[in-house]
Formats: C-alpha cells, sequence, structure tokens
C-alpha cells in the first residue's frame, strides 16, 4: 500500500486530518496525548506497523492472573487491564488457567522468578473464602505489590475492587418484582466463593423486602453453560418462574434447560444473566443481564497498583462498583395464572 | 467443606473411584497419566486448592502471541496452547494486544528479555503479506524457536499450521450452492493478510466450479462486528442472497445489517461465518460456521515447538488444516424467484 493511501486511511479512522497523523507518526511534538494514542490505535486497527522512533521500553511488568477464558468477561478484564497498563507504558505479563493446567501459585513463582512489579488478580483464590491466603502473604513479605478484582478477601490488607453483589441482587430482584415475578430462584456457583456470598446475602435481602419471601430457592452449581442447566432444573422444579443467574454463561444453560421442557423465555420463564460482553446481545433471546463495569474497575485497579509501584504502599481499602441492568429480551412480564402461590 | 465430602465431589467429577482420587492427591504410583490428569482437572474444577506435593517446578517458558481476545476464537486458542503447554510442563506466557496498546515487538523483545524456550505466534504480523519479517529472523539469529498459527508465511523457514483457507471456502459456497444460492458474496478482512488471500483465491475458484461465476462480489473491510455490518451493506446492495463471512463476528454483523433492512436470516439471506465458539449456537440465528479445529492445530502446534526445544531445528513444514461446516439456522434454501440473475 502506497504511503498516502496509508496516512488517509489512518486519518479517517481516528478522525483526526492527514498533518496529524503525520506529526503522531514523526514523534512531533505539539499533539494531544489522546489525539496521539487515538493514531497509534488506528494504524493498530488496520494493521499499520508502527514506525521504529515511536518503539518506547517499557515501564515495567504487571502481573495479570484470570481464572480462565471461557467466559467473555475475562478476555473483557485482560483487554482493559493491557490497554490502561500500556497507556502507562507498562507491560502486562497475562497468566490464564484451564482445569487441569498451570495453576495459581505456579503463575505467581514464575512472577516472582521473573521480577514483575506488582499483580493485579481477577477472581484469584483470593475469592475463596476457604483458600489458604499465605500465598499472598508470601507476595507482601517480598514486597511486591498487588490489588484484587472481585471477591474481596477480609483477610488480605490489600486494595480489592469488586462488584457490589447485594446490590446487584437488589436491582435483579426488583426488576422482576416490577414485571410481577413473585417466584424468583438464584442459580450461582459454590457457597465458598466470596462474591456467591454477597450474591446470596443480597438476593435474601430483596426476596424479604420486594417478595416478602423468607427462604427463596438458591442452587449453587457451577458458574458455566452446564451449571446453569442444572441449576435451572431445580428451580423450575419448584416452581419458579423468574432465574437469577451469577453468570451469563449460566443464563443460557437456564434458558437451554428452560427450552428442552416446553418452556418459552421470556413469556413463560425470564432469565437474568450476569457480566455481559457485546456478544449477549446477539443471543436467543438477547439477554438482560447485570454489566459488570469492567473498563471503570480496571482504570481503578491499575491507577492503584501503578502508584503502590511508583510510590509505596496504600492503606488498605475497597472499592465496589454497581452494576448496570441491561434489560434486553430475557425478561418479560410473569403471567398472573402461574403466580398463585 | 470436610475431606470426605471434597473427595467424593472430586471423585465424581473425574468419573473416578474416590481410592483413585485419594492415589493421585498422594502422588501415590499406579495411576494412568490420563487418569491422573483427569482428577487434577476435577480438583481446580472444582476449585480446590492441589495438594503442595504435587507442584513441580516449570519446565520452561514458551511466549503465547495472540492479536486480541474480542474474537472469542483467539482466548480459545489460548486456551488450548496453555493446556498442552500445561501437559508437558512448560508455563506460557500470554500476550494479548488492544488497538494503541503494547505492539508484538515490543512482546518480542519482552520475551527475549525474559528467556523463554519459544514463541507460538497466532495471527501474528508473520500473516500480514506486507509486514517486515526481520523481527523474525532476529529470533532466529537469536536462536529462539517459534512457530506459527494461520497466516502461513511463505518467506518464513519455520513449521507454519494453519486452515486450508482455500478449502474452507469451498466448502461454504458447495453449501450455498446446495441450497440454490448462485448471488454469493464474501465479506472478510483486508487483503494484505495472507488469510485473506487464501480466502479470496478459494471463494473464486470454487464461485468458478458451482455457479460459473467468474468475478464474485468480494468486500474487505474488517473482522469485527462492524467491519461485517459494512461489508454486508455493499454485498446487500449488490443483490447477494448469501454471505459468507471472514469471521463470526463478521456474520453476526452481516445478520445485523440485514435485518436493519427488513430481511430474514436465512429466509431472505443466508449467512455463513468463520471461526466458531460455543456461543455462537446461542447467537440469533445459531450460526451456521466454518470451525476451526481449535484444539488439532494448537497440539500440532505445541508438540512442534517443544520438539525444537528439546531436540533442535526441525525442517520448514506447514500443516493445513481442514476446517468442518457446522450447519446451524443461519443458511436456509434460496428463494427461486430472487434468483433470476
Amino acid at each position: 500500500m502506497a504511503p498516502r493511501t496509508r496516512l488517509t486511511d489512518v486519518a479517517e479512522q481516528a478522525g483526526v486530518s492527514t498533518a496529524t497523523v503525520s506529526r503522531v507518526l514523526n514523534g512531533k511534538p505539539g499533539v494531544a496525548e489522546e489525539t496521539r494514542r487515538a493514531v497509534l490505535a488506528a494504524l493498530d486497527l488496520l494493521g499499520h506497523e508502527r514506525p521504529e522512533k515511536l518503539r518506547a521500553r517499557s515501564a515495567g511488568l504487571v502481573g495479570l492472573i484470570v481464572p480462565e477464558l471461557t467466559n467473555p468477561v475475562f478476555p473483557a478484564f485482560a483487554q482493559q487491564v493491557e490497554t490502561h497498563l500500556a497507556d502507562r507504558g507498562f507491560t502486562p505479563l497475562l497468566c490464564t488457567q484451564t482445569p487441569g493446567g498451570v495453576t495459581e501459585d505456579q503463575y505467581i513463582e514464575l512472577m516472582v522468578d521473573h521480577h514483575v512489579d506488582g499483580i493485579i488478580f481477577v477472581s484469584g483464590l483470593h475469592a475463596d473464602s476457604q483458600a489458604d491466603i499465605s500465598r499472598y502473604e508470601h507476595l507482601t513479605s517480598l514486597d511486591i505489590p498487588f490489588v484484587t478484582i472481585n471477591g474481596t478477601n477480609p483477610r488480605l490488607l490489600v486494595p480489592a475492587f469488586s462488584i457490589d453483589e447485594p446490590c446487584s441482587m437488589e436491582i435483579a430482584v426488583r426488576h422482576l418484582h416490577s414485571l410481577g415475578h413473585r417466584r424468583i430462584g438464584l442459580a450461582t456457583g459454590q457457597e465458598r466463593y466470596i462474591p456467591t456470598q454477597g450474591k446470596i446475602r443480597g438476593f435474601r435481602r430483596a426476596m424479604k423486602r420486594y417478595c416478602e419471601v423468607d427462604n427463596p430457592p438458591i442452587v449453587n452449581t457451577l458458574f458455566t453453560l452446564e451449571g446453569g442447566r442444572a441449576a435451572a432444573g431445580i428451580l423450575l422444579e419448584r416452581g419458579c418462574t423468574a432465574l437469577v443467574c451469577g453468570s451469563d454463561l449460566m443464563a443460557l444453560g437456564a434458558v437451554h434447560q428452560a427450552r428442552s421442557r416446553g418452556l418459552e423465555v421470556p413469556t413463560d420463564i425470564s432469565v437474568i444473566g450476569f457480566d455481559d460482553s457485546p456478544l449477549f446481545a446477539f443471543t436467543d433471546p438477547p439477554l438482560t443481564t447485570l454489566r459488570q463495569p469492567v473498563e471503570t474497575i480496571c482504570r481503578a485497579a491499575v491507577t492503584t497498583l501503578l502508584t503502590m509501584i511508583e510510590d509505596g504502599p496504600v492503606p488498605r481499602m475497597e472499592m465496589v462498583f454497581v452494576p448496570e441492568l441491561i434489560v434486553r429480551g430475557s425478561t418479560g412480564a410473569a403471567h398472573a395464572a402461574k403466580e398463585t402461590p
């Protein structure tokens, strides 16, 4: 491709003039940082190589541990953390797990060996109320700063960023209650996970408040399609007309379970997911879900970690983020006839 | 949770006896490797920590570079490479890019600095026919073995693993032809990418062979939802009744474009995607797509790279993999009335 064409393409993609693109590519001053980034992003998006002179040496290495990549919310966390680290000149070291594969402890060992400047744990063992915390104490003893995302562990004295789980359940139950549902069930992961405990607490409280139900049906399986299918089977047997699920994958499993019993979503059964990512707008039905504000969480976590790396320890803090209810097509009005207790 | 309950849970999940689980957890001999792995996978899946004694030191570090994680096929590649590396005791170092973020060259530099034993490139700059190959020659000069996945670059003398792109187009066109379609368009990425070139070549050949069409409509945009939407707009204007798309995200964009023009999929327009991942069975409509055999490709790539790491250079080789056509709900019979040229 001729240079001129490339300049025009990049300018169009970035929404700036070709003169600005040229200034950025030649490393000239007088371009706002935001504009500079837009030009680099356009260059990358169109697959062009960056000029050699724009390549800066990394400011440092930050480890990122995610549990897996099957649930699209974890790739989204990885992408957002990468973006925010790169903005500050840091390079991410992404560690992802698969069942039977490399464990969190092996990754921690790797990171220590490779002198990372800090670590971000997303839904790691810190979120398991029964897991040993000595692995994290070990990092503190080595003066390696770290922060946790989701599942704030009260035993760890580090900055923690998480979804307001009780509040998320309040939002879900309120939505379903407003649609006339009273028999609402919760399908979520295992109870020893701290996020699950928060969901259960919030769900119980919301069901008491809105539906005057004392012991609402709750089933704990796994955060997967299969887990959702299994949990929905039990909850439908118990007469639920609406299901709140602990992940979007569980919600798709619940939809599948409902349909295999001849029930329609949302005509007969309403389903709410949790996490959200762009693909869930294209599912059948498009999924109503509680969106984790992934970008906001990652920005806060990265900013805090880099402060710790650059300026030393910060006080223990917990930041909670309220999810947004994205109403799509998997929730609808309850049938009056089915609502007689 | 009491140890007894955990043993039973793990045994059930792994489909083995509690005695076998106990043997594995205590590192006793007499358990087949496959069974041992099933038990470890069950332990991980249920979120239990592995006993300290089972933690082995890593055999080495292998870098994995993927272009991004938004298209679910890339997280799938990352997961599969991780699984196969972990099976052999190696630890993956996953590097993912975002527009404007850390570049492939910066990651290569990082990997060299951290003494990786080898690198796997998935759809990297090697797949861009216009990109400089000096970055790869540099690795060869440093004796760092690497292999490439997708987009076999004829200028690189390393083992390359890729989808048989021309064959994939043959399969897609044959399927659409058998449904009565004759006006078929191809929506794919930019022409300088080697996989795109293969698709275009195969598409032209198949359209000639099955539909006796010499210059079938082809639109090159980006492999994204927006890219699919834009390309579909042009192809629909040109009277296509069926669209073959270069990625599943493009296909969803094409469905969106068709619907925004009041057309139904597959009643009025058939759409085929490319890549596949479990979520595309749940889209509306469930997507007919060409599935990349991700697991098979990753196993071959990892095995070859580890041979190079352990036994030295292997001859340049190219392995091509034929995708499977997964027929779901986005393709259907062409309307006879619309097929009059």
